[in-house]
């Protein structure tokens, strides 16, 4: 029999998951599926091409003749009359289903709209797989207890490094070893930067401007160039592997706007190069740029985000994958899914 | 309650293990040591370190006085006059366990005694955990039949690359992506070699004499330098993680003892470098020395081990970790009594 799961949230990774399933044959079924405009229910399974395209073509995933405003909703086969006008929550709280894949977007202050959806659906006796931070970094203390409490499932590995899965192999794989240091580049979008300009002599600005061309940064880069995507990282790595128990604040948090060409040929006159690093070492949350020599894992080019764990008995561990992306996010959601599946299949 | 294990090998991996639980405080109680000369049993948990001073000290592991040769053996405690006499696989036999770790040495033309034990393990009940390549090499779809039929566990991430978690990684952390190919940095001694051979323009005797000395290099390096244990580890990986049915002939191997300062210096020109890949890529197994890109995650430096795993939907995820020693390579058997231990008490 199929897990039947929600998709809340229905932009560049909620259509990644859906994407993701449509190309592969595992037992899970899409009962729900909501963004702000409403929701798309249908207990035998939501039809999902259609809904990607919908929501595509008219930016709802509700169906288009039912889609009058916030909160239209219908089912895709019976019971229409009983879903309409359902939103998010309702779909949380009314649709049967075991799993709630939260995707909305990130809100680091607040924790968003996410926190009160990852709130309900626990009461609601769903497990919860999310690639959103906000609520992570905001109250995972809370969250968990509540996940405790109601005897569900908690699982977030999308919400570190997109496809590299950091947490779970650090919780999980690693098992048995003691965590000692975590230090990685974590950032996609500051990681390209930093290598154009490492690789080209170029300034920042400059190689900004060429991020932003090629859709790597936003028009408004701040989240990732000033450090704080970075720093909700280490916020979440901070407490789901060393056990900490800390907030945004906690973090010692410098970008790299102010990173010369003259930095980087400093450093490359020393075999290094310039990344930027978060880290969590004896108890200390940090994010700043920081040399590192020219053959270490860390030096990794491009967008792609690596981890360096340091562990009692196994020395250091790597782990690299890319950072961003909707069916790479995607996948790390569906491991989450599929980890949910078989511990209650069991 | 604790889960027992025998440890079955007591040569620098099995001491690792025993090292690692000592500094450890994990619910594992070890209850049978063996090695060639005898073994040491103790229903209540053997006392680990005198028995890691006795083999220190003697070569042998069972008590000094009653092991007068092959196959002495005592309890350290009550009940000697049941045990004396007891082979490797009496322990595994009579011993109440539920966990055996096979850490004797490799033998990957007929799979060594471990093969043995590992067969007796799984007709008596216990759950296998391995570091030992030979038996997964010579006879993996008869062990994993044997552990099915006996509905047992059979773990061996220790296996493939000491501390580096590629197997696990593959096939739990990363479920539901599908792996495309696997190429790896496999064998620390060579990429040791090579590496000094890139950054000093030094020979290949050279940089292998230079690791000889450092104890990198055994005496005897052919198992390393002709892509012998790389093979090995690729024939482990094509079974376990695609499935494959293949054997130590399935696989293409070059060594690494024909490279010449001359073909660094030609790599170096492109920005390369040289390093012995083992890979796995649409069914073909193969083992050669390959030119690497200087940035590219498989360019990793000195005795490190590293896979590069291409996944469907997550793209390429890199796994990196110290290749081999004794407590890196422990902390990879205990990560695997633990997931038993887990899954056992569930």
């Amino acid at each position: 029999m199929s897990i039947r799961i929600s998709i809340i949230g229905f932009g560049a990774v909620g259509q990644g998951v859906a994407d993701a399933l449509m190309r592969t044959a595992y037992p899970i079924e899409v009962v729900a599926i909501a963004d702000s405009s409403g929701a798309v229910v249908d207990a035998t399974g939501v039809d999902l091409a259609p809904a990607l395209q919908r929501k595509r073509e008219t930016g709802a995933v509700a169906l288009a003749d039912n889609a009058f405003g916030i909160d239209a909703c219908v089912t895709d086969g019976g019971a229409a009359a009983d879903t309409a006008g359902m939103t998010a929550l309702d779909a949380i709280v009314d649709v049967d289903h075991e799993i709630m894949v939260e995707a909305t977007p990130t809100d680091i202050s607040t924790g968003g709209i996410g926190l009160s959806h990852i709130r309900k659906a626990f009461e609601s006796g769903r497990h919860v797989v999310t690639s959103n931070k906000g609520p992570l970094v905001v109250a995972y203390s809370e969250l968990c207890g509540l996940a405790r409490k109601n005897d569900r499932y908690f699982r977030f590995e999308a919400t570190v490094g997109g496809a590299m899965p950091a947490i779970n192999l650090s919780n999980e794989t690693l098992a048995g070893n003691r965590i000692i240091s975590i230090e990685g580049v974590l950032n996609g979008t500051c990681n390209y930067i930093l290598t154009r300009m490492d690789d080209e002599g170029v300034s920042y600005e400059h190689a900004l401007g060429e991020a932003q061309e090629l859709g790597i940064a936003e028009a408004d880069p701040s989240a990732d160039v000033d450090g704080i995507d970075t720093a909700a990282k280490i916020v979440i790595l901070a407490n789901s592997v060393f056990g900490m128990d800390v907030e945004y604040d906690d973090v010692d948090v410098t970008g790299i706007t102010k990173i010369t060409p003259e930095s980087f040929k400093l450093a490359k006159e020393e075999g290094h190069t310039i990344k930027l690093i978060g880290e969590i070492r004896e108890g200390v949350l940090k994010v700043a740029p920081k040399m590192v020599p020219k053959n270490h894992p860390l030096s990794i080019g491009g967008t792609f985000n690596l981890a360096s764990i340091q562990t009692e008995l196994a020395g250091r561990i790597t782990i690299g994958g890319i950072g961003a992306g909707s069916v790479e996010t995607a996948s790390a959601i569906l491991s989450d899914i599929l980890w949910i599946e078989q511990a209650i299949r069991d």
